[in-house]
């Protein structure tokens, strides 16, 4: 038996309409992927058009879970994929939907895949925590992809690696080679940035006050990148405290 | 140079509904295909619910031309493509779209793309004037492709054959092959530990003392597998000093 990596997970941030929700997982089900969660739906939810426009795909809306916030909704997820078009300042690698697959596929933790709301996609902020861009190459002259396109076009490419051996569960057609010390939860990232911004706010770090945010922002990029496991974190917790004290005598 | 074969025309046999004519044609030009051949629409043509669905792919709406019957919408083309998903009675090659794009691509003259209606997809008579049937491996639970799901699935692994040298063809975006922001020279990273491990030792970080060597290397191996830049680097030797300064007086 060979270890599989665990689907993606598809997270709709701030989707608007329950009918793009409902598309969004008939196009998740139709390659095999079940996993849905949404951060702050717009409507609410349950959404009543969700249901007629997922054609049968009930089982995915009804498992469906709701988040208050993108973090929160990645928070068991050890990568973090962001999809988005237009090209952004942001500093991330940037893959295919294809290459994305791939490391999906190698990985031994949960991916999520994040796509944004219909109209305006995603927001600096939500790409800040993702760890890899996914980019559909795409017509230049005419790049807007619906959201339940973009969903379809991310499960049929990751559904191609996945070897039917029916058994509900999913098995590689290769084992995947198992890092030693794989990235940890995005939880764990996210209590080390919330470590490190407490101290550099009593440092007065950021300065000024009004470039907080988008100080913030960097930093979280730069921390998201590194692909620490449960041990590096540990151990930048204790070096973070340790920088932060006083010198101790000789 | 090497001689551009003709992108597949897209033909859609007694489609029923002008919306999915529309998400047809803007899934087309998404990924730069611009052909649309209609066979006996139910509603005629052109149809006033096509234009809104289409999202701005007018174009491919204006251009696209009514046919009586299949084999008169495929007359100028050499390879016919029937898209299905049931299993039929005809004995022909079955190829995955990634499969049916090479071919297409190798091809120097037109190729089809065939789609049924919506509802019961395409009968056993239009089968039988292609060339090849394009099955598109799916959920066997759930394989209800919606039309303009399968047309940009298609479209879109055609398009990843295309180089963009223009030419009359589409240069399609792609993500850079250069990351943003590259890995910083394993100088800098050195440089980094330096400052570290100065205001660790003043801290009292490393002890007790006979563990110092391993916990520096578990240091180091921990900031190795950031990926860090230049930008990244600054950065943390700018946070490394602010923690180690004493509060600001508010």
């Amino acid at each position: 038996m060979t270890a599989a990596s665990p689907p993606p997970v598809i997270v709709l941030v701030r989707p608007q309409l329950g009918e793009n929700i409902g598309k969004a997982a008939r196009a998740m089900l139709n390659f095999g992927l079940t996993e849905l969660r949404l951060v702050s739906p717009r409507d609410g939810w349950p959404n009543p058009d969700a249901g007629p426009a997922s054609a049968g795909a009930d089982v995915v809306l009804a498992n469906a879970a709701v988040f208050e916030t993108l973090a929160e909704a990645v928070a068991d997820c050890t990568t973090i994929y962001a999809t988005t078009v237009r090209k952004r300042g942001v500093t991330k690698p940037v893959l295919t939907p294809e290459a994305a697959a791939q490391e999906v596929h190698a990985s031994t933790g949960r991916s999520a895949y994040v796509f944004g709301p219909e109209r305006s996609g995603l927001e600096t902020d939500d790409v800040a925590l993702a760890h890899t861009i996914i980019t559909v190459p795409i017509n230049p002259q005419f790049g807007s992809l619906n959201l339940a396109q973009a969903v379809i076009l991310l499960a049929y490419e990751w559904s191609k690696h996945v070897s039917g051996d029916g058994e509900g569960g999913v098995a590689l057609a290769s084992p995947p080679d198992v890092p030693l010390d794989p990235p940890a939860p995005h939880a764990e990232l996210e209590e080390l940035i919330g470590h490190l911004v407490r101290d550099l706010d009593k440092s007065g770090y950021f300065f000024p006050p009004e470039r907080r945010d988008a100080t913030l922002r960097t930093l979280r990029t730069t921390l998201t990148k590194t692909g620490w496991s449960h041990n590096d974190i540990r151990m930048m917790h204790g070096i973070v405290t340790a920088l932060g004290r006083a010198p101790r005598s000789r």
